[in-house]
């Protein structure tokens, strides 16, 4: 009996082997992993960035990239890049999440973020957050530790709490600059709100094949009401799918609820056979253009093809894959 | 020049009365209308609900279902169809929304609701209400006073008092039926929170043919942290476009949010040419069941076409065109 379990697992282990060398074989062409950032898309001109700001940003891009790539170049997760990475660019006041995030009408800093997972399709999100830390972890935790997708308000801070995640005083978020923003919106009735928002964002594929999506934000400077827009809304904001593609957006929520456009570009390719970017191209372009639905979005296929598309003037953004990184902001 | 102007204004009467004319032979075979509406999907057999009860809920049902279809088949909107049927369920302490809520984990009743457009994608949503006696309503009143999709907590209840909505004490939504539920659920560790869930919906097509669908829930029972379902996520809970589809869904709330479940429904007919009944019947049964996901949908198609469909033992549902009119309870 002994003799026959042992070669019962002997075969086992040979044909575990045989699969694994045939599946990478076909995925030779593939990179052996991909990551892509955004850090906010709107009014972003080399008229109103100054040089020196210019230098600030693709540094922290630099960094935020790089930090994902490590991670995934070393065999690991996309969903530890993606953290790793979104916590870097919430932890820099240059980006409208976490630190540095816009204040509300009230004077407050809420903060919304999400995550999924393209395999098992798992899901966490976080809404109206004053005091943790880091949105995007709280947003695993939520995907991780409970059997629910999304949690708000007083309630989700009280989650984060008793499950170990950084908690800060509200204060931590405040940045001059975003508070002289808030002043000069309340100021201007003329204020342009389409000017004063920004999220970020990423999307990994890992080398076991797994794609992760992640997008935190501070909202819309000046939001009133609770109002929650695209970035903690799965379907919207963020979506993953092993199977077609990882996407984050970023730009006036409201459109990209109403388009469902995270998701959108994953049924796009599922059911019409459209390429990532193509349908990326497709929604953005025209279906979000045609309504004046400023913004644009990150996403990856299985195949770890980058896209990086916005209707916008600028976006902050990034990639990195094995031997190549790029980082841009103007729409050039 | 008042002669020509007339000329100009009867030529374009003429236009636009040969247009309706047009139109309305073009959609001859169609119905006039159509309205179908749901009460929850859930653990209802023959064995757990008494002859008694049944009689309750089927009447309910049917004044529901014909609140909406009188409206529409004196010419009103499906908007207004839909608002007037969701608030009758809202109202009755038999459902789940509204009036007869389930309670939350510390005992309060919070109350989320989602609203759809066909045409023009609007949309509307609050989540986490607890003194406002119509959510639908307050979902109406974000879609069509504010720039906004999504309202939450204390935020959304300050904009629903300065709208002018009817703002109730939270003990208005006080069941004692509801509140030994939650006694029951927090005495019982091995309770099963799937028994405890419920939610309202109605999609309408009106004579204009406009489709809208609307969705209002109390969320789950012994509900902790601020959790938010899909009922009040435009694309998981409720879709609407006039070129597919409306969608209104019940269940396991995040199996719902995770597979996006309302706008695949349109999508799969969008890019994939399947009608709104092969495309509920695949996610409801295959998809949702292969992970477990406990619920059911209802959906009308441009063309009037009624589908309700529902992995679980039982969803009150019923549908009325003109000269039709089914009410069901049981899977049967």
């Amino acid at each position: 009996m002994f003799t026959r379990s042992l070669l019962i697992k002997l075969t086992l282990l040979i044909s575990v082997q045989f699969f694994v060398d045939v599946n990478m074989h076909a995925q030779a062409k593939k990179p052996a992993y991909a990551i892509v950032i955004h850090g906010g898309a709107g009014v972003i001109t080399r008229q109103n960035l100054s040089p020196e700001r210019e230098k600030m940003y693709i540094l922290a891009l630099d960094s935020a990239v790089s930090i994902g790539e490590k991670i995934l170049a070393n065999g690991g997760t996309s969903l530890e890049a993606v953290e790793k990475t979104i916590r870097f660019m919430e932890d820099s006041p240059l980006f409208n999440a976490g630190r540095g995030a816009v204040f509300t009408n009230e004077g407050k800093n809420e903060l919304d973020a999400s995550i999924m997972m393209g395999s098992g399709e798992m899901a966490g999100s976080v809404a109206g957050l004053t005091n943790v830390k880091n949105p995007i972890s709280a947003a695993i935790a939520v995907m991780t530790k409970t059997s629910h997708v999304m949690l708000a308000g007083k309630g989700a801070e009280k989650f984060c709490a008793e499950a170990g995640l950084e908690i800060v005083d509200p204060s931590y978020f405040y940045t001059e600059a975003r508070y002289n923003a808030l002043q000069k919106a309340l100021k201007d009735e003329s204020d342009n709100p389409d000017k004063k928002r920004g999220t970020v964002g990423c999307v990994a594929l890992d080398q076991f094949g797994h794609i992760v999506a992640g997008t935190s934000t501070g909202g819309m400077t000046n939001k009133k009401f609770g109002r929650v827009g695209d970035a903690p809304i799965i379907g919207a904001g963020t979506y993953a799918n092993d199977a077609s593609c990882g996407v984050s957006c970023t730009g006036h929520g409201e459109f990209f609820i109403r388009h469902t456009v995270a998701r959108n570009v994953a049924a796009m390719m599922e059911y019409a056979g459209k390429s990532c970017q193509e349908a990326a191209s497709y929604i953005i372009h025209e279906e979000l253009k045609k309504v004046k639905g400023e913004g644009g979005l990150i996403a990856l296929d299985k195949d770890g093809n980058v896209v990086m598309e916005f209707n916008s003037e600028g976006m902050y953004r990034a990639y990195a894959k094995p031997g190549e990184k790029v980082i841009k902001i103007f729409n050039d």
